[in-house]
This record gives structure tokens, sequence and C-alpha cells, in this order.
């Protein structure tokens, strides 16, 4: 089996590949091959002894798009994206990645199966950016889209051309819609939802986090590892049981700030909640009061879908999969 | 002001430019000129002493919708569209024209912008085929759109790149979701939709008309006038009060078949009914069970946007505008 996947050197796909080489197979079938594309060269995965074809690519160019479906895979992890902010702040970039650069993967696809016969897997990750303020309590699966963003815009987008290109049988496609990635391993970074992470990360390894909003606000969550697993299942379920609704809102864990600091103190102790620092940011309290904080995701739970189910569980994803499975 | 029409020889097109050429005016602003467009050239409205230009052009070439943007026409319609049953039989073309001509003309009116301040007014015609089975009894404004054709694909994602280019103040926009049109005018056509007109409009001209479902069918409807009338409103109204949802379903008069019926008796007479021959077709009745069949347009209605509330009325709108005001 040979496996693309566009976006390999994110943070997520990383650990995808990781994953994939680590199994050496994706649904019972054995992996003899990985193309890894990103904007720059991904690591090869250690211990895969198939063949790995890493690229430095600009999937907004058809012709590249082409070339890297050429090689026939069976499945297709399309990962790339520019982010909310990114494609907020350069509008041609943005839509030029994450519009024109999936319409020319699904019309390469199509164009190759038009040469001789060829439906691949292709699971698309698409975000709760999809949607936008105002929101229910809890958003349930037939929520309509209403973006506030470019990025969320051109998800949506994708969502639908990932669907019509399924029905009409020119691949078999699925739009997974990612929680909040929490714990991101790395340094701190400028994202607004970064102090999601900060406050839990930092101090598990002894360092000073900023908190910028109050301990009431709630957000869904899941760890890294849940997210491979989301692609993982997305690549290998049945998709029939989705008929032609085949954009899916992942399941995730709610949790306020406050309990996400009480988790802390349960496996971590006082001494790392002391780390924390709580600098209220005007800015980040108003743009995170305009996001998504849970989801009815019963419909992905009912496809087999499954995250964490206590914010202590993520924070031991974390402490498995980053610190080499304790506190330092 | 200048007014732009793409897809002015449609049915909907035509009695939207009488409209414009009998008022002369829009919004209180008198219309000094109008361009006309369509895949053939528009015929030039009766009565009108401004500039009208008439145009056969190609919309999905980008170069030709710059050009009918260089003259900034303060209010833009845009009606053209390939259909749905062709869209589906050619899915290049409906691409090509539904998805690609209408993000040209988005693109054409931000490069317009960027050489000089510019932001129309543009009303985009959606439909409700951007909404696909299974439905509840009665589709509410934040339903999800799942489109089970290309042609509601295509227009799904005109209703949110009309909004994004909205939200970034490129343009002013709003896309309506048009009703299915009753009574169609013209000669009975092959469309699955047909027999909704056709059954009312043939026995009023004293023609027969074939039923090929049966009477419960369950549908949603609006006038031409109705139509027209929409997008007059879309294009005058203050589309602040939308926030970034700027896609709307359309009111419009749930009416079974048998109520139509029903309406047909009380306007013209049992000779009329008469006319209705029942000539079951599986087809159409299949094709006809995937619709959608009632809305609450609760958003539209407190927006101001009007349709009929009888089906008499639909039926009498028809003699008045078509037949002369009297039944032949």
């Amino acid at each position: 089996m040979h496996i693309l996947v566009i976006g390999a050197a994110g943070m997520v796909g990383r650990k995808l590949v990781q994953r994939l080489a680590r199994e050496k197979g994706l649904g019972g079938n054995p992996i003899t091959a990985m193309t890894l594309a990103d904007v720059i060269e991904p690591a090869a995965p250690e211990g895969f002894s198939g063949t790995v074809t890493a690229l430095a690519v600009d999937v907004s160019d058809a012709n590249v798009v082409r070339k890297l479906i050429s090689g026939r895979p069976e499945v297709i992890f399309h990962l790339a994206a520019i982010v909310s902010g990114e494609a907020e702040a350069n509008f041609d970039k943005g839509y030029a990645i994450n519009l024109d650069g999936t319409r020319y993967l699904l019309d390469a696809i199509r164009a190759e199966g038009q040469r001789a016969p060829y439906v691949p897997r292709v699971v698309n990750t698409s975000s709760i950016a999809v949607f936008g303020a105002p929101f229910p309590e809890v958003i349930h699966d037939e929520f309509f889209t209403t973006p506030l963003t470019s990025y969320g815009t051109q998800k949506a987008i994708g969502e639908l051309l990932l669907t019509d290109y399924s029905r009409k049988g020119f691949l078999d496609g699925i739009s997974i819609r990612l929680p909040t990635i929490c714990i991101r391993p790395g340094k701190p970074n400028a994202a607004a939802s970064g102090f999601f992470s900060n406050i839990l990360r930092e101090p598990l390894a002894g360092q000073e986090a900023v908190l910028p909003v109050e301990d009431d606000v709630l957000h869904w969550h899941a760890s890294p590892r849940s997210a491979v697993g989301f692609l993982i299942h997305a690549a290998t379920m049945d998709l029939a049981p989705m008929g032609w609704r085949r954009a899916l809102t992942m399941p995730g864990l709610p949790a306020t700030v406050g309990q996400q600091i009480e988790a802390l103190r349960r496996v971590a102790g006082e001494k790392a909640v002391k780390l924390i620092r709580r600098v209220p940011d005007e800015t980040i309290r108003r743009i995170v009061a305009g996001w998504p904080r849970q989801f009815d995701a019963s419909r992905a739970l009912s496809l087999g879908f499954v995250a964490e189910k206590t914010f202590d569980e993520i924070i031991r994803v974390h402490i498995e999969d980053e610190l080499g499975g304790r506190i330092p």
C-alpha cells in the first residue's frame, strides 16, 4: 500500500507518519511506500523499511499536485493548509493553498482515474472554524457553516468539494473537523489559542506560562494522539454509512480553563499550578469569546471516532508521548 | 445608477430587467444605464431611455468578466447558472460557469476596488438545492447545507465566497435561495419540476397537462413576480442586520399538488381542472421525493422579503402578468 501525506512536516502530520511507520500497516494492509510532501521537505520516519519519498512542494501549483498523484497512492491524507491568521492576513495566499490547492488535488485524482480506474481514500482535515458565532450552547451535527474567517470559508468549501467528488465516484473522501489540539508539543507560540496548551506544557516542564483569560472559558480539546487516531480511523472505516454527508465534527473533551488547571494539579501537583501566571489580555479574551465552545459529536461517536474522556488523560498522553513517561 | 444583470436572458432575468426599465429607478436612485449579459444576447427592455448594453458573454472567461466589471456598476445581479441537470451531466461545464464564473466575478470586483474605491451591491441567486435529504419536516434557517448535486454544491460554495468577500469589504453581497418558481411562463419543459407549473399554466390556456405524481406531494412555491421582488429588495435593503450570514432562504408558499388543483378550481373552474391528465411517472416521483418540501423562512420574513400567501394569488399573478388579466 502506498500512502501520500500532504502536510507531513506539520505537528499532526509528523505524528501520523511516525505512527504509520511504527505500525507498518494501515487497516490490515502492509505499507510499502510513503510519499511525504510539505512546503519544507518532511523528515523521513525512523524504523520504516519501505520506500519513503520526501518532497518540498507548492500545492498551489496544479502540475506539482498532478505529479504527487501520478504515483497512484491508495490513501491520501490532506493536512496542508495556510493557518487561520495567515489566511486572514494574506487573502490570495490563503485561497491559493487552501482552496485552489485542494481543488487541484481532487482534479488530479479525477484525471488519474480517467486514465485507468482509481478511487483512492482521501482524508481531508477540516476545522471547527467552518462555524461562526453566534452559536447555540452546544453545536450539533446539523448546524450550518457560517465561517467568520477566510480560512474557515476555505475549509467549508473543501468539505463541499470533497463530498461532491466522492458522490460522483472520483474518490472516496471524508473531511474531519479537528478540535483544538491540546497539549501541543514544542515552544509556546503566538496563536491566540496557544495558552490552552502553554498553561499545561510549560508547568509540566518546570517553566512559567501565561494565562490571558478567565478560568471559566470553555473550550473543545483532543490530544495529538487522538487527532492521529481520527485520521487513521477515517482512512480505514467504511464510509458508506455516512451517505453523502462526508464532513464530520470530531469528538473532543469540553473543558474550562479551570478544569484544565484542576487536572494539572491532580497529575503534577500544586508546584506545577503555581507556575501559571495570570496576565489578562483583552484582545485574546475577545478572540476566544467568538470561538465555538462545545459540540454534540454524536455522529462521529456513532461512527467509531474516540477522544479522551478526562483532562487527566490528555495530560497523561502528553507525559507519555512527549516527556518519556515522567514529569521531569 | 448603473446596473449589471448577468443572466439577463433567462426567465427571471428578463422579468427583472422589465421591472427595472418600467420603474426607471432602484431604491430611490434613477437608473441611467443597464448592462445586460447572458450566454445569448439579451433583449433590450422596452420604454427605457437610459443606456442599454446587451452582451453575449462566457462568464467562465475571467477576462470577459473583468470587462463587465470595468464599467463599475453600482448594483450587480448575478443570475447566470448552468442548471441542475446540465451541471450534473457535464461536470466540467458546471464547475466552470457556476463556480469559476462566480469567483471571477468576485475577483474582478475586488481588483476594480484595488484601483479605486468600489464596493458594489451584489445580489447572487442561490437555490434550495444547497440542501440535501434526509430533511426535517420543515427546514429552518440554521440547517446545514449538504447538497446532493454538483449544482447545489456550486451554489453552496458561491454563498460562502460571497459572504467572505463581503466580510473582507470587497463588495456588499447577499445570496438568496429561490423557491420553485410557479407558474413558469412559456412552454412545458422537460425539467422534473416542470409539472408544478404545467398543471396550472396549460389548463389556464385551455390545454391539457400531465400530472406525474400523487396529489399529496408537498412543495415550496413563489411566483415569478415574487422572485423579482426578492431580487429588488435584496438590492436595496440594508444588509448590516444580516451580519456575516449573507445567504438566505426566501419565503414561499408550501402547497400540495392537491391544494394547487383546488386553487385552480376556485380561480378557473372545473373545466380547467378537467384538463389535468394523471399519468404516474415513477422516475419523477422518486426525484421529487428527494427534494425539500417546506421551510421556516423566518429570517427572510423578518428582513422584509414577501411572498404569496395563497395559491389563488399565485394563479392570479400569472393571469395578470402573462394572460393580460383574463383567462382566455
